[in-house]
Formats: C-alpha cells, structure tokens, sequence
C-alpha cells in the first residue's frame, strides 16, 4: 500500500508498518472454495481467530454472537448434503448459458476445510431493550456479521483460507446443527490452510462478475449527487488508487 | 499478540509482524463518540478507506454498496435532529436508573467529527437471480455489513476515529439523504480523527455491560454441547488468551 501514498513522514515507522499490513490484509482476502489442503489448524490458531471475531462491535455492546466450532466428519457430510440440495435449486434460477456456468463453479469447501464454523445470532441476547436496537432490529444481526469479518481477516492474517457458504434453505442448519428458533445462523464458515490464495476474487476470474470501479458507487452529500464543491480530489484519489490497483500494486 | 503465542518461528518475518498488526487493529478499534478532533480528513486517506470497505466480500460478488460522504453542516445539523428524536424516544425503553445512565452517555459524534459516511445497501444490485442469495434475501445486506467493517479497521489503521449510530427512525436517514425505497441505509458513520483511543469499549468502562467469557459463547459441534473429546484444548487456549488481555497484553 505505500506506494499509493505519495508522501509518507516515515516509512519504517510503527504505525506506518501497521497501516501497511491492515491494507495488504484487506486487500488479499479471499472467499476460498477450492484450495483447502487437509492440515489440521492448530487450537492455538483456531482460539486467536475466535478471540478476533469477539472483538468485533456490537450495538449496545450486546455480543449476540455464538461460535460452534465443527469438525466432526458427520456433521459436515449432513450439512454438505443441506447444500446439494439447495444448489441444485438455486442451479435453476439462471438461465440456461448462466446455468451451466453455475454448475461449473466449486462453491463451498465444507468437507475440504477442517474446521467450519457456524457464526449465530441470538436475537434475545440482550434482554428486550438494547441500546441502539429500538429502531432497528437488525442491528443485532449486523453486530454479527463484523464478527464474522473480523473471523475473516484474522484467519487471512494466519495464512487460513475462509469461505463463507450461504447455499442452505433457511432452515437446514437450524435443524442440523439443534440451534433454538430464537437463534439465527448468520454464516457458515470453511476454514483451513490453502495451497495459495487467488491474485483476485475468484467470481471475478471467472468471468461471473466484475469489479465495480469505486467512483462510481460514491455520492457527496446526497444520494445520487457524485459531483460538488469538493468532491474532484475525493474522486482523482480514488481513480489514482484503482489504477494501482489494476497494475496489482496494491495487493503487493 | 506475540507475547500470547508461546512459540513464534521468526518474530521478525513478514507473515509474523503482518499478523500482529492485524491483530492489534481489530483489538485497538473502538466506536467512538467523544474523542474526535476537528481536524480535516484528506482525499486521499479518505479513499484509502472507502477502497478498502470496497474490498469487503459479496455474495455473487454483487458488491451492492453505495458510500455517501457527507461533509454538509447542513446535513449534518439534519441527520443529528433526526437523532434526538430518536434518542427520546428509546432512553423511554429503560427503566428509570437505566434511563437516567443512558441519557448521560455520548451516542454519537454526528457534529463533532468532520466527515459522515452513510453506508447503503441496494437490495437490486445485480438483477433478480444472485449466486449464494436464493435461499437469504438478507445476504446482500451482510455484504454491506463486512464493508463497513472493513472501513472501520482501515480507519483505525489510519488513526481515524469512527463511530456508528444507528439511533434514527427507519425512514429519517432515507428522507435526509434521499435515498430510493429500493436501497437501504445501513450503517452512519462519523469519521474523524481522535485526541485519543479508549483502552477498552466506552459502554464497558461506562460500565453498561461488560464483556463475556469466550468460552461461553463457543459450542463445539453441536449448539450447546461446551465439551467434546477434542475441545479441552481450544477452551484452555481460549482462557490463557483471555487471561493475557485481561493484563492488556492483547492490545499493546
């Protein structure tokens, strides 16, 4: 990332080396699928990681969260079978060209990955009046999901592999795994050691879907507004940025 | 984080020191109310950490964000009274010493810091049929939700500030900004740089809630089952970790 910033007081510099490696973390992670290798992760690893999901925030510092760490065998092949299942419907949603391709793709690495990890979310965690729930009951639900990437970028910062499998029927995991109805799994985590990590996301290389340059997703001061008084250095920053980025500067 | 890890191959490598910064990011972030300072955030840091919330996964890589940076008072001045609406309304949801401590705390730093940022989700984002959210709708919005956090660590990383309020009523932020039915505010956030970080959460040292064993929130194949043949090991890490932090290791 340094060499997107044109002046840097100190390069060497704690918080400059700090910086450095949060952008180079964010910026190569991946949702991984098809590299896992068999390794086992090491309690010690699996115990940081979680530790890095419990320090995510949390409205009304409610930590609604719970983590149910699988490696049982059986329990990943009833899960994997949830899965199938619900491909093979989700398959039929695209059109017949889009179909094919979506058939093609390895989506999940459930029994690949030595551990998954179930992330919950228990809406009653809290008692009936969190701070910072009353308008918004999903803020809850959203308190989670940091946990989650958190989970993620620790597991990055391991050299762990982590993809996420949404592919169930709504109920599926509820059922398998025993998790109360008051009690929503948020994601399913595959994780473990990989042979590599892809240069980019791999929808991306393969042709599913590209990125969308940032510019065009930012606003200033009003929805749709993407031009103000003070929005032209915002915008050549971030171009200067993507180009970098395109160059594969950034992922360095 | 290296001092909780009792043996470190070359503390000094890459992998290594990229791995303690991460960690120390996701154990230093907090959200802030009170602490920002006036001074203006550039371009370019401010592109640094929308390029990095733009690097968050997506489900079907649809990446249905949208980033509204608000620099307006005037806005700004809109978005707060929307607050104090709501914020009258919710301190009625506690019981009267409960209420009494949450209308002495700081929510939000909507004035105070120099830049809001009002995160979105748009639920139309990549057609009817998206990969991975057939069977949840809400997908898309956990996409959204890991940008944020991604933004928040960059933040941190930068030695930004940033505090997410999600004190409003739902539409009050929608009719502000003018944002289409179709989309949905997720996250305001107000980013500014800070006189200082707390060294723990403000809610804890307020002493609101405090933080829960890990322990207890981690289940080991099944939902509720805390022991296993296997689990002895991942709980004794767990605690010695924990243990660290309580010393404030973890956070150094």
């Amino acid at each position: 990332m340094e060499r997107a910033t044109p002046v840097l007081n100190d390069p060497f510099s704690p918080s400059e080396r700090v910086r450095a490696a949060v952008y180079h973390n964010i910026f190569t992670r991946r949702d991984v699928r098809s590299q896992f290798l068999a390794d086992q992760v090491s309690d010690l690893v699996l115990s940081r990681v979680l530790m890095a999901a419990h320090h995510a925030p949390s409205v009304g510092f409610m930590q609604p969260w719970n983590f149910l760490v699988i490696r049982s065998n059986a329990v990943r092949l009833q899960v994997h079978s949830a899965f199938l299942l619900a491909r093979a419907e989700e398959a039929k949603k695209f059109e017949s060209g889009k179909e094919q391709q979506y058939r093609r793709l390895k989506l999940e690495g459930i029994l690949d990955a030595p551990v998954n990890i179930c992330v919950t979310c228990d809406h009653e965690r809290a008692g009936p009046a969190v701070l910072g729930r009353t308008h918004n009951s999903a803020t809850d639900v959203y308190s989670t999901v940091c946990a989650v990437q958190n989970l993620w970028l620790a597991a990055r910062a391991e050299g762990l592999g982590l993809g996420w499998v949404s592919i169930f029927k709504p109920t599926a995991l509820q059922e398998i795994l025993g998790i109360p109805t008051t009690v929503s799994p948020i994601a399913y985590l595959c994780v473990g050691y990989v042979s590599h990590f892809l240069d980019k996301p791999e929808l991306e290389l393969a042709g599913w879907r590209s990125r969308t340059p940032l510019e065009e997703l930012v606003f200033f001061d009003h929805w749709g507004q993407n031009h103000c008084e003070w929005s032209d250095g915002v915008v050549q920053r971030i171009q200067h940025i993507q180009e970098l980025e395109s160059q594969g500067v950034m992922a360095e």
